[in-house]
């Protein structure tokens, strides 16, 4: 058995496979390591179980949540057993089951599930591990009645009572599906308030959201302690404790640590920090030619869609390296997939401020519900479209979508960011009526009007701001390191 | 008072509005005559209750019928008392409800509702009249039941058995929504399928759908007669009669006539053609100087949004003159909200056969329910993207969504036609995971696989036929005539 590869990549998840399905149509002989399923967090703990789970409580609400709950995993193993059985037949593509350590840049050992060792060779390396829900201890719960993102889809019934500590993405979006299914659910966050890496308008629409379907909602507030005998979640808010009652299950939804421990990081030299994950520039090289990392291992990625982008940039680098390697990573779309759903693309409101000042951005918020026809006859409870724009050009800098299809809709901005379409451009636009889309329309009609009544004071104002620096980081308060944790925790 | 003003417009529908309020606003005093309702088709008997009623009968379903058209009615009546009260209180624009005659280019005899009639004068004339449904005569069916879209959102019940005459959008929407309601529907069409305007695969997809929710289809087929004693209405089709048992209503739903009987078009030396209305320009502009046309009573809109965009660019020249006045007017968007949505952006298959050598047009379709994650995550039953694009350059043409968010995905490909973006960079885009928009991705994946994997031959075969005349259009069996006719039957 040859034991030299082309590239060997360390983890079968979305951005692993891409990398590798990638390399081997190129004709490169690959292999793929995997420790444990085929598909990673998305097929299997993740987005694919999750929006199953979604779809099926808003079908079915909570006429069979047990059923719900089975056909939830019978969807998750069929895709898992069809993805394993399609990526091990790819020519030229290796899908090997163990575990995988670095020895050098160039050595990986292999060590089987069966037992055994095998040392594997080749010229790339691409670490595409991901991460793990990071886990806290509640004094007094039983371990089998806490769960994480990971455990969650084996429950055979859904809980009576759910506490969820952690309003980031997965905390929110399972807050809805498991009220709809019936669940009580009660949501705990040391933040004052949910999505913490959002606007805080989307977050307020969707807190509202979650309170309208009973599901109560306790802001900056800690765990104290469980009590297994009666079933009582004590939670702790500015040193008063309160008592949620009936509480069988906990989920615990706090953030994520990345996979490194024992893949050898210090054996090859490659730069990592407990905090930030694997140093990588914007094609995923380390600081180690030839070894590569993607996905959530990294700094930059919490997604399956920009694991994925990430694994196309690094197949260009090592099938092409003679293409220019100039191009900066993109500014990741994101979707959480709440009701309403919220949808970003661009800059980061830190990023904002990092790179311009406050009076270069013009922000124009428009209300699904009251500014479009189709939130009238939907009788739409929350929707918003809001854009942050370069005052007088009108380049989009950062655009958050509320509403019932927000996570299609952001796609249009992602397209303008990279393209440079400005809004005086989507003015132009002919949007169907009467579509959510067409707030868009009125997102431009917005700047137009108060940039066109106002054109001295903008050009003005552009012209004195163009060049200054904004404020210093710090003096915001921020640091990468702090931008970043939040940006995990939030997944 | 005043009988002179900058510009007239007859007819207070949405493109005639937006013409009103655009002028006033740029300090213009006009004047709007409305013969009927503020919000023209729209508000009253087109996308607004039917919207409407589309909402209400999937959150309700068959639990409350009469409640849901109570509830139509009650949401379109306040739409149409804001609109009045809103548009009459817009400074410089004068809101007059009578019947309106030109007597020549610059004069308008209005006739109020009370009797008597005053002669108005304007610089500038704008026909924005709209078209009304047009109607058949069916033998032994009473009057009061038949319907048309004017009169189906005044009853009091849903039909017991509804016969539905045409499977254009007006037909199959109402037929969606009258079934979810409990309506038994029956749809009777002379064609061999239904949306005839749209590509078979969509409209295959959406006659699927409505046979699945247990809609009757009779294709090729036309009514015969109508017997009142035993609710019976009798089809036939190929000599061959079919009796349709319990039809308590037959709405009517074949195709719209323009509204230009006495408003005068001769007097003023207006062109027009009962088949395809009254000829303008791209800017609106008709043969007589001074006068402008916009919305359904021209050839070129079927749409809200469309009659909008118009509008806009008869504001622009009106109150712009000196601007350049050579944009072509664009490839108006289509949305059909039935259960899948239907879409459409860029040329229709007769306009690319028009310009361009088969050869030129490479089709790319993807299946969103075998192709997207999404579509396994929800159990999609249908759903398609399918564009057409120019060889080796990747220029869309034209798209088709068939999807349940497919009037909001589309609005990407309107940016991408009118901005030149080919699907090469709709490669470079990320889209959000799991999202149906991510087939927007598959679609430029395979445009790209099958370009590069063959350039050679795509090379060649673009070169030899660039510049290749297409088949004449009468030898497609086309003339602008029919093709118009056929666009205005499936509005």
């Amino acid at each position: 058995m040859n034991n030299s590869f082309h590239t060997i990549i360390i983890g079968a998840g979305s951005g692993g496979l891409t990398v590798a399905v990638g390399l081997a149509k190129l004709g490169k002989p690959v292999a793929v390591i995997e420790a444990l399923h085929v598909g990673g967090d998305c097929t299997n703990v993740g987005c694919v179980p999750s929006k199953t789970l979604i779809h099926q409580a808003e079908e079915r609400g909570a006429t069979d949540p047990s059923g719900v709950m089975a056909e939830v995993r019978r969807k998750r193993d069929a895709l898992r057993a069809k993805e394993t059985h399609e990526f091990g037949a790819v020519k030229n593509l290796r899908l090997i089951f163990g575990r995988a350590r670095l020895l050098n840049p160039t050595q990986v050992a292999l060590t089987l599930p069966e037992g055994g060792e095998r040392i594997l060779t080749a010229a790339n390396i691409v670490l595409a591990t991901g991460a793990r829900p990071r886990t806290i201890t509640i004094a007094g719960l039983p371990s089998e009645r806490m769960l994480t993102n990971e455990s969650v889809f084996e429950l055979p019934a859904i809980p009576r009572h759910l506490a969820i500590i952690g309003g980031g993405v997965i905390g929110v979006e399972l807050a809805f599906a498991f009220r709809k299914l019936g669940s009580q659910v009660s949501m705990i966050d040391m933040a004052p308030r949910l999505l913490t890496r959002h606007l805080p308008e989307a977050a307020h629409a969707v807190a509202d959201s979650l309170c309208a379907k009973g599901v109560a909602l306790h802001f900056g507030a800690g765990v104290h302690a469980y009590d297994a005998a009666s079933q009582t979640l004590r939670i702790e808010r500015a040193g008063q404790i309160t008592a949620l009652e009936g509480v069988d299950y906990v989920l615990v939804a706090v953030g994520r640590e990345r996979n490194v421990a024992g893949l050898g990081l210090e054996a090859a030299g490659v730069r990592f920090s407990p905090r930030t994950g694997i140093a990588t520039d914007s094609y995923g090289r380390t600081n180690v030619p030839g070894v590569y990392a993607i996905g959530d291992v990294t700094a930059t990625s919490a997604f399956t869609h920009s694991a994925n982008a990430q694994g196309r940039r690094v197949v260009q680098r090592i099938a092409f390296p003679w293409l220019p390697a100039r191009a900066p990573e993109p500014f990741y779309p994101s979707a959480t997939f709440s009701d309403p759903e919220v949808a970003t693309a661009g800059m980061s409101q830190e990023q904002i401020a990092q790179r311009y000042h406050p009076e270069l951005v013009k922000r124009i918020q428009v209300d699904l519900v009251t500014q479009t026809d189709r939130g009238y006859t939907d009788d739409l409870a929350q929707g918003a479209i809001i854009v942050d724009a370069m005052r007088l050009t009108g380049r989009i800098l950062s655009v958050t979508i509320v509403g019932p299809r927000a996570s299609e809709m952001i796609t249009l901005f992602t397209l303008a960011i990279q393209e440079g379409i400005s809004l005086y451009k989507l003015y132009r636009v002919v949007y169907p009526y009467p579509t959510f889309s067409s707030g868009i329309q009125k997102v431009a009609d917005a700047f137009l009007r108060t940039t066109l009544t106002g054109l001295r004071d903008e050009l003005t104002t552009y012209l004195r701001y163009r060049l200054a620096r904004p404020m210093a980081p710090t003096a915001l308060g921020l640091r990468a390191d702090r931008t970043f944790a939040r940006q995990v925790t939030d997944r």
